[in-house]
């Protein structure tokens, strides 16, 4: 069996015992809750964790783009959201996937609930219809309709007197708790995500529209959220793997980050304390992280390879390259050439992405090999 | 013919015709200097971009991975540096590369020096020795070794002194440049690079080693340099596409950029005046690009389909999301959901390897698709 120092360098490594455990966690929470998870698998884009994501089984997902889609239908994933607006551009697409499986999507033009309802009526039997919700914006200002607006309402009877669509409901994320540096932030979020929801859900029903679904969800607004009376939903896809950013917010412990960059000292300045690493811009991504809690977290948590935080951190990076300063103290030949360390990067999500493989790993050992999807 | 408005977003534009000239003018540049090009490839990646580079043939390259190299040695390329510096859990790669192609690499230890050495001794017949080349810091302060210090000569010797290798001079890379935030400061770090690495390469002479590469280059460097007396070969790679940073920093003008990512508008929130498109953090990359020169540069600049500015910048990018603030005056009806634009990303080599097909345009036709290589 490989052990996993010998990998290539830089490597996507997935510590498989905390991946489960940290899955267990939330479909755990879900059930206490009272509510469906269906995880954003925008994380991983991988058949093997969203499986476990789910306790072993197929079950529902978010996806962030079609291409996700189409690789978790073709694993039979049956019941997949895709979370991004969908645009005239990508109907075929989406009606073709709706041959295949329960598919639901998000709308916030009226132009492009009519072309997704023609798209749907046209293409003849074997479609199911699409499930269609309303995206809200619960402060994150980004995609979602003025919950308490006109828009809402008149998209919801838009879709709603189509027949070839099928109105599902209310979708928010809580993507400004991302910007909460304390745990009562955070909380308050996670209040306002649900809040907001649950309360536009209320208004579609007291203008006689069925809301079957009520989702929400982020990881940092699930791992500090209250009681989810009325929420039918949650979507948290971070959580699989955490990160160091998660990490420096509280979302979860060092002990729980479950994906590393195993790369190799290329270069040790003796003189200057200065180590350069094999992993940089691609392999990491230059996502800025806990900057606004952590002003010297640079682009990533270096780690030994036993998982022990070295207290560097990658504090610059160029395309291939990541440079450390090294802490007092350190050992010089601990960072000589061809060691090996383990990068806990900021963004999970984003470093994932860069790796077309991800080499499993229980102890010290190459336990799998897996294939996530990419492209678009 | 495919017109490239109907591709799925987000998608990879190259434009073929600014490739080709900007090729031409590095190549002619490199002529008239009278040094080698030997073109960073990491850029694209990509064999039918690196022929451009050479006028149409197989040329001399640099790369900055393992996987890069064999993906050109699969193509026919036989001069390959690989200018990442090279570490022992890599030999094993590099001697199999040798049995293919002339190659070299960089090392800067001593005991990487005896490791390769052994490496390229033990693997028997059919090798061509490795060819070495000592990285110098020029001011970047990332790989290179201190060029008025000891080092520098102890492990020139120790490479001469190695009959499996080949001692065959000296690098530098002007990454500082990108720092500079004025023509005067990017031509007094051209001429920096060239001091440092031709001092330094008098220096190994005067010691009795003969030096036969004399090699530095990057792209602003290069598109603000001097003679090049003393210099033997560069080394730019941006430059096939260059990006938003490159323009700020006026190493190119707007209508040089060459690579560009299709975009579709998945929200415009009219209220607001915002607009978020289908490009975010995975097609575009996080890079901060020309922050120094220009405050406003987000994540990159929006062109029309057509190329023209529109004046609007990503200022927020998440995972498949780009947000936009419309600028004064802008027809929202041109940015309606499913409208098309293009982004002009800051930093090229980064977005470029973010996707895995290369859209090939001519005016409005798509004329090739082409497959950079990925991983490492």
């Amino acid at each position: 069996m490989t052990t996993f120092a010998d990998l290539p360098t830089p490597s996507l490594l997935v510590d498989l015992p905390r991946v489960r455990r940290n899955c267990e966690r939330m479909l755990a929470f879900a059930r206490e809750s009272g509510v469906r998870l269906r995880p954003h698998v925008k994380t991983h884009k991988c058949v093997e964790i969203a499986r476990l994501q789910h306790g072993g089984e197929i079950g529902a997902i978010t996806v962030s783009t079609l291409a996700e889609a189409e690789h978790f239908a073709d694993a039979g994933f049956g019941d997949i959201l895709y979370a991004v607006p969908v645009e005239p551009g990508k109907l075929a697409r989406v009606v073709a996937l709706c041959r295949r499986i329960d598919l639901a999507v998000l709308v916030n033009d009226l132009a492009t609930v009519d072309a997704l309802a023609d798209g749907a009526a046209q293409s003849g039997g074997g479609v199911r219809r699409p499930r269609v919700l309303l995206e809200l914006d619960c402060g994150d200002g980004r995609t979602g309709l003025d919950p308490s607006g006109d828009e809402l309402l008149v998209l919801a009877r838009a879709v709603a007197e189509q027949p070839s669509l099928r109105f599902a409901g209310v979708l928010t994320h809580g993507g400004h708790s991302y910007a909460a540096t304390d745990d009562d932030a955070v909380r308050a979020s996670a209040r306002q995500e649900r809040d907001v929801v649950v309360a536009a859900a209320g208004r579609l029903r007291a203008a006689g529209l069925a809301v079957e679904t009520v989702s929400l969800g982020s990881t940092p607004t699930m791992t500090h959220a209250g009681e989810l009376s009325g929420v039918t939903e949650i979507r948290p896809g971070n959580y699989a793997f955490f990160d160091a950013f998660q990490v420096a917010h509280g979302s979860c412990g060092l002990d729980d980050a479950a994906a590393t960059v195993l790369a190799a000292v290329v270069r040790c300045d003796r003189a200057r304390r200065r180590v350069v690493l094999d992993a940089g811009a691609i392999a990491l991504s230059k996502d800025l992280g806990p900057r606004d809690v952590d002003p010297h977290a640079g682009f990533g948590r270096v780690l030994y390879l036993d998982g022990r935080d070295s207290g560097a951190r990658v504090d610059r990076v160029t395309q291939e390259h990541g440079e450390i300063e090294l802490p007092a103290g350190a050992d010089l030949d601990a960072w000589r050439v061809g060691a090996r360390v383990r990068i806990l990067a900021n963004h999970s999500c984003l470093t994932a992405a860069q790796h077309t493989e991800y080499h499993v790993v229980e102890g010290g050992d190459v336990v799998a090999t897996w294939h996530p999807a990419r492209g678009w």
